[in-house]
């Protein structure tokens, strides 16, 4: 069934033949495998181009920043299926992948998109400052929740932000959108009314839109640096079942707030 | 309710409390972000060490010859997924890390652990030929399948197996494996019947288990690496959509073999 | 790690202890198998109420129309995904179920919240034709798309709406959201320029919120309805296996626009 | 790519053009849409022919009675997925099926290859519970578990076999392997060294493959069965939202085994 208007497949990624594996015009065997960092292949696949070492230093640093936290909902989730299935260790990531959503890791993605809309205004001329509150007051106007401030966890700025500010400044890639998250942190107590610091999701496009990362890829940060936490608690899990025990733990102060019908629980 | 009898969560790689976030030992904020490289971390996370340099460079050459291949069957499934669910990019990189199965990417960890049950041969005196020879021909008899050899599309020995192999040699890491696989290279024609050679599943538990990567673990590699390859894909097909292009084309020449109703296709 | 302000898991679907699994209220044992169909059984665990016949069989119309059309993008991904992963059909299923996105599956639910907005207005008092013209201009001055109407095959009222709503009249539902989505389909010249039918998507809400599905619920529709699909086409898959020919035949056109290295294809 | 030798698609499912949807030969709109429920729909799909009112009887009651069990593992991955990412229904159903594995729901299908094979012995001529014995025999020698025996939760033969081998009795399907199951239960004792009783799993496989049910969808039922109860628990996550809270509960107790680095938790 033909939907939308195209129908021929394009694609400017890879193309191969018999003897070469060509990817954004390279030979992947004989110019990139061995000659570049696998973040330097994620960036090459991602933007066409092969990253300077200061790009591919704060990709690094983003990605080992949102790699591991821990027990936290998703891992749960895919320890929890390799437990229920032990053959399909892919279908045990996957599971933790899809909790990569809006609410828990997606928001490093809305927060670049809102520091992009800040930026456009302070490319037209307006101050910093008042581009990110006024971008934040229409959001909030909007009914849009503000991302990339506030954990419920670490109630002072995540000590994970200075980190990686620290290496943008190092590596000397452009250190714009830092300063925006930065006017937008200040001007938080005026939108919102309390002061929340800026959070992990909050630094990684900060340091990863002056890196030349684009935008609408941003998600693509969590969900690669998570795939690498998951694939660690999952051949853990092989050695140290925990999936069913969190599942038990979980559920131990259930409170079943249905009906039941007569004579639950005697013996027939 | 207790499934098992664990009831106990218990894990190694990573706690926290509301000033640090502590993996594997190090500090992630002071050690970890900015210090080490993305696959250093994923080394760290899984194994519990830091990598030396030259099983860095190994990893990172596996992860650079697998993340992609083109439009292959799994990139196909996340195109077609993120067309018809555009809001879920998470939901489409899980559709395409479903396809890293058996059949298609999951032969890297059958291929290793061949490999292993090669070595405990050797490890037991055997002579490595004869060690590979015992081991496939068992394998066969067993009706299972020969892992890493044989390619759809490259005939020849894939030129990714002599990039990756040129690694381990430079990198100095252990090269035990990229003689059993040489040897089960070897004894494939007596095995099957027919001259196939090694592929880039053979090549890289070949390079892997000698610089420390679990065998358990060996599944990781081509998921993690596919993650990066599907994220580019994704944000290929935001610019350009082709995944109703692709599935437009793939039932071009569909074959209806089921029967039809009275009347099909009339005008009502 | 705490998120958000609830810690106590509170459920009222089902209890169950080492005689009886309680179910809404329910013996499941005693009171549902073999006593409810597995519709009514679907409908008793989301609105903890057993439907009436009426109620049962427009559900049951709805689940029938949208299971099944053929080698769509959700099928395709399926079978391929099944084709690489043959070991895990469940992986197969959820690759299939992941399709079920915003695009293609989930303007069900979408319908159902611009009907349940129109309707919003017809109990305040307004015409439904005026409700169904003001909602519909509203949703496109906030850049929405309009749900429910067209379809990229069927260019007339497809045929499944007419018997969607036939089995609503026989079944005695409430037809108060069929007569909105018509009043709706009759607008649709003067919101979008174009003539666009009533499609599937736009059906199945008209006749479930008449029939006590809670609008919130409706993406669950699609999603039961094409699992049954999805699980049929990958049993017919184990027996003539095509997800591996639809990969080839969507790539025999492909055009690939990007670079190629120096020597490509030439033997090395 | 071309892989494997088919290349052309090809399916007895269903097609369609313009005017019709057919279906396994009937017109889907004429035929099927308020003439037939969606489980025999379903057995329709699967097997290209309409059930009998006792083979829909049957396949109803064994989607009734493994839909719901509470808050299982799958569920508590589903939710938690779904309050990460709750503009993705469709992701979180993913996530719970993805838990229908080997080791929880998967043993429907394993015990219905079991029973096939002690009644391909039976039709050899050998009496059902020396073939029990022998084919169970045989699995444990080849390391295999005995699938559809046991249950932690409860230890005698749980209510829903029972009630399932009661509807299979009403509805005069064929009772052979509900034979099979029984003598395998028998038997038990003598293979494992002791006493467990029959499963739900064990009950479905017994009743459904004398009800036409191909042995090789039998994984389809607790995936079709599990995705209502899915989709009700998501239901209910929205209204009263408990994913946060169960990962809370989950890791309460959670032991940290790892090291810690200095000064761990002080404040910085």
């Amino acid at each position: 069934m033909k939907i939308g208007k195209a129908t021929v497949p394009r694609t400017a990624i890879c193309t191969s033949n018999e003897h070469t594996i060509a990817i954004r015009g390279r030979d992947l065997s004989k110019d990139l495998i061995g000659k570049v960092s696998f973040v330097e292949h994620f960036y090459l696949l991602l933007t066409g181009r092969m990253p300077s070492a200061g790009e591919a230093a704060v990709l690094n640093a983003t990605l080992v920043a949102i790699a591991e936290h821990g027990l936290v909902p998703s891992v749960q989730a895919a320890r929890m299926t390799f437990a229920a299935a032990p053959d399909a260790m892919q279908g045990a990531v996957a599971a933790g992948i899809l909790g990569c959503g809006s609410v828990v890791l997606g928001s490093s993605e809305t927060a670049g998109r809102m520091y992009s809309e800040i930026d456009a205004k302070v490319r037209d001329g307006a101050a910093v400052d008042a581009a990110a509150l006024e971008v934040m007051q229409s959001w909030r106007a909007a009914g849009r929740s503000i991302p990339g401030y506030g954990h419920p966890q670490h109630k002072e700025r995540d000590a994970r932000v200075s980190a990686l500010f620290g290496v943008a400044r190092d590596a000397g890639t452009d250190l714009r959108f830092v300063a925006i998250a930065e006017a937008a942190e200040a001007a938080i107590p005026r939108v919102l009314g309390k002061d929340l610091k800026l959070n992990v999701s909050g630094a990684i496009p900060a340091v990863l839109l002056g890196a030349g990362f684009p935008v609408q890829a941003l998600k693509g940060v969590p969900i690669l640096a998570r795939t690498a936490g998951l694939i660690a608690h999952l051949f853990e899990e092989i050695g140290q079942p925990i999936g069913f025990a969190l599942s038990y733990q979980a559920t131990r102060e259930m409170v079943y707030e249905g009906e039941l019908p007569p004579g639950f629980g005697a013996h027939p």
